[in-house]
């Protein structure tokens, strides 16, 4: 089976395969003790150019929890946009593991959250009534597929630092938003000025795993406690430190999200030329939002899965990975072709 | 490196290696509804002879916490042994999760409950200013290497049940247990009276992953809810069902099991030689406790790293895993010899 | 001083006085067993017309919480509307007692929610990466000082119920909606479909105390426990019973209530006169929201605090209680007067 | 019905009661900002000799609770007594809330930590498996009715500090322990080493209410947020400052606390002199423990009901409140003599 429904339906990259097996050796000290996890660990400050805390996780949830956990005591409060993932689709975890209120932001047209509708919330600061704002989190890229520029997120976190908030990236495709930009990780995060970050490895080709990257050192006081308290802390912690290693070597990262990427844009062009076909976000990354005729989806699903984002408008958001193919996409498309 | 630390320094089993490899196809549905992840709960089935929900996790904290929130409520209290991994190392995430209180009761020499501790605890039913005991633990096999027969399980659950407990097994050491007494799952699963069982995979070899296996429908209701709550839903769960197809097959869980269970058999004999050695608790599994001269520690673990479970009595727990091999044994052996 | 900040306010009638000092007799058992309390538990069915479960706690938020944990599981979510008071008002007590996720939902321009925009949110039902909608909440009188009248109730209820989900009202100004609809205590609780209701008796008169009042058994069943669980249960409850004898004895919340809501009206007709001012919502209870001149806040505020409920109109929110006069009333509109 | 159950089985000292008429004048600021509440907290500071930070809340669980809040994160464990309130009677208030592992130590034979028993809790400290303790808790007077002298409470506090841990006291029976020790408030708090203190008004005579009163300046940063997210911050705050008022003013609290002891000193005696009866424990406050032959329970807690501690020894606890009268424990103790 091939599908566009999510990047999470991809098996793994073949570099990562090879890394599971080469650190498959004798025994290494668990959580994360071992002397590979802490080669990753350099690594990761190398690559992100900070002197970064790196913590390990097993899924998105974990990360997005464990970070905003580390942000925040129980009577705060957390914003995010009303589309972000951590509002939508990770249960009430955030809420049952740091017990803060979670006020959703309206997200623009674009998916992106701007600093008028931050500053709006800004509100009741020192009053025990209200939540106490501490924390800001955006996706990049985000759940539209869209991708905020540096400039962008520094016109959000300087309006968080200068409330006393933290500005957390959920980047479970932040590969993909790094590859369109072209430019560095640092750009994006700490010299962008993002507190803590959320690296998302499974979706750009890993079997399991994330990272949470701390930027700010009020943050990594406390997380390593709060790392094995959200039952995130894995005892071979080695078996997701060497796929990251594969990932953040030889560029591993970029060739397959800027593989992704390319084929969204292809994608993009290939159904755009159907009159019933509505491309209805810009492709920045490696998904393609469209309009299609509600009669379409069945057909089209059969071969090649995919969720509708929208009912209302039959909005499908088509995602590419690190496998999809020009074939892949030729395929669909002629499906269109025949309806 | 190699050691006697405990089993989850030792890497991943060439059975469990091939599976991800082989599971790693196309495209598949991710959160657990793909089709190996199906086959491999049908397998559950079939292996412990029980019509069981099976919930795939990611590590053994995960499948403590998910399955204790299974059958409790907040104002609930969890009985344990004063010496389980759920009360003394797993942080505060069983109450942080779950909100309960947790009752260590006294575990005996063997390191297990006995019915007559149990009741002891069996107070204020109906009393709403006592958190109300709705779920009891044990450990198997235990963290002293110790085996519950069938009928110490079922002395504890009919106790239990008779009270409107649940009955929750650890088991994140339970293939070895199973290939000690040589009985089948069921003997000490469903068949006496188990309720939920975490199975522990990644000790016995696996990369990463444990099941939480259900057998009493009650609690099966609602735990799908908290498996993504609790942030232990894989996105590609087929590579977790995988590697429990790997060794739920031609036996490998017990070929492997087996020998760890054989090399402690043999690291018991080999020390217990030595005057200055003690072994204090009957070898039934794959670890092994023993008393050393305090003096005899840095050479030895400076070779073989392992940790003093009694620093009074310089208690070394030395755990053997699928890897430990006979020329291991001799080697730290002969260190002793030496002293 | 008097003001029209809040109800809560004032002090206590002397009805409610008169009640603790005849509560104040020898010993009586502690925690509700005793007889005044029992007996006044019998009277809330009699004047809810209802076999109702009566649980006495401390304070608004308290019975609030207490009913929302009554409903629901941790991976469970709340609509409520987005002005309500449990949204912005009570820290995030809510998600870090129950570790649900609330979502709130727009309230039309008199401050009550309909059907139509529940509806939108009923939403992924069996979706595990959807905080389960369980409940819904809804505030009479509402925050605007407007009372939702039996039938729009029963819409809100009927679709709720239809939809597996219970109903809470919040009611701390219950007495003040009774009153105004003149109807009785069933129409617009257990008649109306209403599962679990907060009754408010500190903005009433009373010195401390509401009433979690359980109309629907399933609420019923554990609701004992966190009672206690959530820090709610008084030792020396007669004297939380005792007040809530004498407000539910010979209408005496009704001659309250009735005053305090006449009082609105007087004021609302009082400051309508001039030019300035515009009464934004229709004055159902006791409260009259009003856009005033800016410039004319602290020269009024200085005799009679108020707070301004929108900064941008200036549009403040004035609350009458059982002991606001005529008197009053003419002089704080005699202060407009002379602007 | 007068009994020796508890001391909040008793009604409002006199001095309460009318306190509670005097600040029931015109309207005054909610949640505790109003001037009378501000006069009290200075009248705390004067008493207390210390410039304390003062938190008024509804009960003793409550105050328990905030105060255990306002000094851990969740991934803290806590300390007590295997036999405190905190531990036994507070259903999982303290888990659920502050997400918390708690952890009982033995009290030696008269209700007492001592630091030995402290000391060997003191583990793992900066290991990440464990829930990292934080606070110790202590109960004055104690649950055994004995009483911590100044020496006692400091030998604790300078290991605690000594090793990172804050302090608490549970005081729900503090003025009892105060008035046994003919000391000043500071000599077993703020002078001791104390960090935070439950202080009870309940028991001792008032309505409803206890303080929480924060003397180390740490652990009062965040607590007015926690004051309101643990549902514990009354709007009229008034209430409560008035009856602590009272009792601190004229000594009122050292009246009846005394009366209270003294009542307990001639109770132990009356019953001592039957030869069935053995009192168990010291008399050092309101509460006196005696085994009693199990055949004069019924016939005796009909006419004084009161609460067997101990069933296998049959142990009674006998409380004696500011009401007891020689009267009523000469009665008593005529039963026993007719049995």
């Amino acid at each position: 089976m091939k599908s566009f429904a999510s990047d999470n339906y991809a098996g793994v990259l073949p570099e990562v395969m090879a890394a599971l097996q080469q650190a498959n050796t004798e025994h290494a000290k668990s959580y994360g003790a071992d002397e590979l996890t802490a080669r990753v660990r350099k690594l990761f400050c190398d690559v992100f150019e900070a002197d970064a805390d790196v913590f390990f996780v097993f899924n998105g949830t974990g990360a997005n929890v464990l970070s905003i956990s580390s942000a925040t005591q129980s009577f705060n409060s957390v914003l995010c946009a009303d589309i972000s993932h951590i509002y939508n689709d990770e249960s009430a975890a955030p809420e049952t593991f740091t017990g803060c209120r979670f006020f959703p932001l309206a997200s623009n047209e674009m998916g992106k959250l701007v600093p008028e509708v931050v500053q709006q919330r800004l509100i009741r600061k020192g009053d025990m009534h209200y939540a106490q704002t501490r924390l800001l989190s955006i996706t990049q890229s985000t759940e539209y597929g869209t991708v905020y520029i540096p400039d962008e997120i520094k016109s959000l976190t300087t309006l968080a630092h200068a409330n006393d908030l933290y500005v957390h990236m959920d980047g479970s495709r932040f590969f993909n938003a790094a590859a369109s930009l072209n430019c560095s990780f640092k750009d994006i995060t700490a010299g962008a000025g993002i507190d803590i970050l959320s690296l998302g490895g499974t979706k750009a080709g890993m079997m399991f795993g994330e990272a949470v990257v701390v930027f700010n050192k009020d943050l990594a006081k406390q997380i390593a406690y709060k790392h094995k308290q959200s039952m995130q802390l894995a005892s071979k912690t080695r078996f997701i430190a060497a796929q990251f290693e594969a990932m953040l070597t030889d560029n591993t990262w970029h060739t397959h999200a800027s593989h992704a990427n390319a084929m969204a844009q292809l994608l993009s062009a290939a159904i755009s030329k159907y009159p019933g076909v509505k491309v209805t976000k810009p492709v920045q990354a490696n998904g393609v939002f469209a309009e299609l005729p509600k009669a379409w989806n069945q057909t089209l699903q059969e071969q090649y899965p995919f969720y509708i984002w929208k009912e209302a408008t039959n909005e499908a958001r088509l995602m590419c990975s690190f496998d999809t193919t020009e074939k892949d996409i030729n395929a669909f498309a002629a499906l269109m072709g025949n309806m």
